[in-house]
């Protein structure tokens, strides 16, 4: 309960989870973070040049110039289908055997997972992340009144050896299982890792053993400039005769941007039903995704990746020459093959958000590690993103955290 | 349980409410009703012509060109902020006294109604509803595990004795009482009737006597064009120091198009906060609300309501003059003075699903009064719309329909 109801007195009418879950956390440094006069290495935004805004101005002038009254019709215009078409090749060139009919347009990678969690959790159930994990993960499962354990990550992804012991322990103590896993399995966030092809197989071999979903969370999965592709988990789980546990999620903010949000799921048809019937609440954005249709149609799109990754890989490259150059030796940093991160970790007397003040006025922002917890873990480390500030900005900001990371050691 | 699983094995994992449903209502004649060669009027959709498709363009070449980055960014631009405001200031027009700090944007009516859903229905509720409703509402209920009671209407909108008398029946069998009430108070779908203000107020005071929350979907409250308008349920509401019961939704489907799927909820801030932090899936539509914002900003949108109402005021007129000239004198039909609807009522012995057929042979679709109970009643009703057709259009469909009509007798 919170006392926050400004004289709201019916909290008694709310469902339970709201009830459980609405004097949930906040994130106390935000507006400092977002509002600082610093290089912003915190959230992770794509760079501003990397929008494609003629394109989408030409392609919104294109879909009501053609087809008009339709594009703005209940129901949508044929161009919001091209959007499905392109996304369904997509998942296909991922090594996905995927149709149209295993295919949900959704608004965005957070929305893909909102549904998820409203197709398999009742309060109570038990879900697993990886810890750390995505904050914005986070808040989603707190509305669900749901047990959240975080099972550790290391170089190589999520610790399969961990999720194995805890999974039996949970048999041993009658427990239920999880229902269901929620993993980024390329260029984690917040940590930058790839979880390697022989702990995706080994995750699907305990998916299948103990009976539970997958949410394979991959957006940044197309943003690879190092290193070789892995296969998709859903890709892997579709070759099992016990396969059909792996929901793919992707979003194309990073790939055009986040505003039009816009994103997909890839599911066996049975889920892509369910997941589409508890969205029927006619959010469905049909105008935007028939510009959106029409912009990806002409191939721009699939010309576009390779030069987003040549310029994030420039990003990555140039802080982590700043890192190597400016930071204190007792830090340790992650190596990202693609993606928007990196995960530093700081001895561990430093509480990264104790000295978030310092470093904003060293000239940087970041985000404290415990936010992607959840809980008290991780008060040492912070995540920095390459993605959104100018080159030289990101240097300068690396150089002056450094500084209060020192003084702080 | 379904058996449309195609081979999927595990249905045991989806949370119990979508268990319960996911084998839920289909509407059958849906897809011969779209596709049919014959007057349109069946779906509630504006006519094509009330598209303002040069001002979205403009305003989307505004955005992008004064907001570029910011507009397609997480977060969004200041465009979005004016959205708030004229929804704001449009709620205070109408009657309420409404703060910022008590709106919610949101996706479209229907998207309001889900948040609604989700913030108050646990399984096993109880809800009330006008007999007949909206469809698209009882099928948002649907998802829900809940249980749907609904209570009759006559020409002055929901039967308020009606009402008194089951929730007094539920309290004398020591039974919950209903979470909450939907209510579409102003030329409701899909009779057209009104709620008259004595019954407003009656309403409001069984609300607050047994303890539930009242949801206002108003979608047509601004197509007025006969009559004297009607407080608003939520602004009534307001003026009770036992208050904070209504959630008041609005749409910009009707006002500007469907497709641009954009919404408000007003609501006491403490329910306000709570929809939106259901909402933060990252499902709000930044760029398109930006665009809106600029479109709204001027006072076009303001300007254009006159004339929306102008506009349906004609096409009412057309279809209430061709009903008193071709249906057969069994037939009785509503006279809504606003809104897009009217009710259709035929003898007893006619069933509107089985001469569906031939009344499109003959020229016209509309939709068979079943679809708004869910259940066998209305069986001898139907909803006629004369939102979209072209006026001769819906003459002659008319005409063709009470040909089918005259047979059937």
């Amino acid at each position: 309960m919170t006392d926050d109801h400004h004289g709201w007195p019916y909290d008694h009418l709310f469902a339970r989870p709201v009830q459980e879950s609405m004097g949930g956390a906040e994130y106390g440094a935000w507006r400092a973070i977002a509002n600082a006069d610093a290089a912003a290495l915190s959230f992770g935004f794509p760079f501003p040049d990397s929008f494609p805004r003629d394109e989408l101005l030409a392609a919104t002038e294109a879909v009501l110039e053609e087809e008009g009254a339709k594009a703005l019709q209940y129901g949508g215009s044929e161009s919001a289908d091209r959007l499905v078409e392109w996304t369904t090749d997509h998942a296909r060139e991922r090594g996905m055997d995927a149709t149209e009919d295993e295919i949900l347009l959704t608004n965005g990678g957070s929305h893909g997972l909102d549904l998820v969690c409203r197709a398999f959790l009742d309060p109570g159930d038990r879900i697993v992340v990886e810890g750390p994990t995505f904050m914005g993960a986070l808040r989603q499962f707190d509305k669900f009144d749901v047990a959240v354990e975080s099972i550790p990550l290391d170089d190589d992804g999520l610790d399969v050896d961990a999720l194995e012991g805890r999974l039996e322990a949970l048999e041993d103590e009658d427990e239920d299982p999880p229902k269901l896993l929620y993993t980024i399995p390329n260029f984690q966030n917040p940590t930058g890792v790839t979880l390697t092809r022989d702990r995706r197989e080994r995750l699907l071999d305990l998916a299948a053993e103990h009976d539970f979903m997958i949410v394979e969370d991959d957006a940044y999965g197309d943003l690879r400039y190092d290193g070789e592709p892995v296969a998709p988990l859903r890709a892997l789980d579709e070759e099992r005769p016990e396969g059909g546990r792996v929901i793919h999620l992707g979003t194309f903010s990073k790939l055009i941007a986040p505003g039009v949000r816009a994103g997909w799921a890839v599911a066996d048809e049975t889920v892509r039903d369910q997941l589409r019937r508890l969205n029927s609440g006619g959010s469905n954005t049909t105008f935007m995704r028939s510009v959106l249709g029409k912009y990806v149609d002409d191939g721009t799109l699939d010309a576009t990746i390779p030069e987003l990754c040549q310029a994030y890989e420039q990003r990555r490259d140039r802080m982590l020459d700043a890192l190597e150059e400016h930071m204190p030796p007792a830090a340790e940093w992650s190596e990202p093959d693609g993606g928007f991160f990196v995960w530093l970790e700081l001895p561990e007397q430093i509480d990264a958000d104790d000295i978030l003040d310092d470093a904003i006025d060293e000239g940087a922002t970041y985000l404290p590690g415990r936010w992607f917890y959840g809980d008290d873990r991780g008060a040492n480390c912070m995540r920095l993103s390459y993605s959104y500030e100018e080159l030289d900005e990101m240097e300068h900001g690396i150089e002056g955290l450094s500084r209060a990371i020192r003084e702080a050691i």
